[in-house]
């Protein structure tokens, strides 16, 4: 039997779930569903319209944190995602919302957005947002993941967890709007994120993700001209 | 050893700890923090300020869900909130969130917050708001909710779950901001509501919480007289 993901490679959430089951190595394929426009039928799956959602025979969920919480129960012969006692499992809970929560409205729903997706609707960026994002609101939250990471390979414990895995989904939406981390102020995240990139499980998807952003890039010169 | 839990008792989120706790028979000590202006030593367990966190010994932990997660893991011995399959404890998770993310923005963030928080700060209620939450954007939300239930007892599966518990929170901070939900419309919801209340667990805080909230009210008449 195979997973299927619904929504599109570019949103964070459903690269959070496609990275959670390549690094479980579980086989899945993903159907496009728009995230803005929803087919009918997938409002049973999520009334609220958001992607992504899994379909694993008949059980249907969405939200990637719920969804990759049921990967973790559901193949609990897969490498752990949440590992750890009660206290580390929780701080990969926390960090994860942290990057869901704190990260995605500023640097997918500021950063990605206005310079990306608004622009292929024929929306002008709204820069001055775009920079009060990133010198402003967004280097708090740099700090402090600094501060959580502490020269660690990965954010809770000894292996990687869904906390690295949201963080660096967040930071690869920042980088397809054209803006990276700055490793000399952030050292450990930016060294932390390049050890992300060069997993096989995101270097596997990488590539076809920033074709895709190029042609949107493209689309949103092409109709803000 | 005490649990410590840090909060105020009307944050929804706190109580969904606290009945938490009081479900699962775990002793705890509720440490007054206020959400708006924690003091400087909470915001090394909690950054973002807001309430409620957890203290177990060394650990601390911030976020109700994660805290929850954690009192479910690290007390196994306790009655299980999110009992069941991996596709039942999905289901709760999904349902809590929802709960917390749908409602919440609702019931607390808009009609308590209006109605009762805003005036004894001397602010004036914004009605309109609350009108529009009741009359037009929590209904549909009630409707999902009501097919969830579809005149089961709890929401998911044959037992109390995080997903009953996280709901109830919502609708007791909805009433304390003096609405109630309308039962001819919900039939089952209201039915789940009323046996929520009579829980031993949600029964031995309220009267407190309704008292605390009827002084509330008293301190916002005379703040905006």
């Amino acid at each position: 039997m195979t997973l299927t993901v619904y929504g599109v490679p570019l949103s964070p959430f459903v690269r959070k779930v496609r990275l959670c089951l390549r690094q479980k190595g579980l086989e899945y394929q993903l159907e496009t569903v728009m995230p803005f426009t929803p087919p009918q039928w997938y409002l049973a799956i999520n009334p609220l319209g958001r992607i992504p959602a899994l379909k694993d025979g008949d059980c249907t969920l969405a939200d990637s944190s719920v969804i990759c919480q049921y990967l973790e129960e559901a193949y609990p012969d897969t490498p752990a995602l949440y590992a750890g006692n009660a206290q580390e499992r929780g701080r990969v809970r926390w960090l994860e919302k942290y990057a869901d929560y704190e990260l995605a409205p500023l640097t997918t729903f500021t950063v990605f957005r206005n310079r990306i997706l608004k622009p292929t609707a024929g929306q002008a960026c709204n820069e001055e947002a775009v920079q009060a994002a990133l010198k402003q609101k967004l280097p708090p939250h740099f700090d402090y993941l600094e501060q959580q990471l502490a020269q660690r390979e990965f954010l809770v414990g000894n292996q990687l967890s869904m906390a690295d895995i949201a963080v660096a989904c967040q930071l690869i939406n920042m980088a397809h709007g054209g803006e990276q981390l700055d490793a000399q102020r952030w050292p450990d995240l930016a060294a932390h994120h390049a050890r992300m990139l060069a997993l096989p499980s995101v270097a596997g998807i990488l590539p076809d993700e920033q074709r895709m952003n190029a042609k949107l890039k493209e689309m949103g010169k092409a109709a803000t001209a």
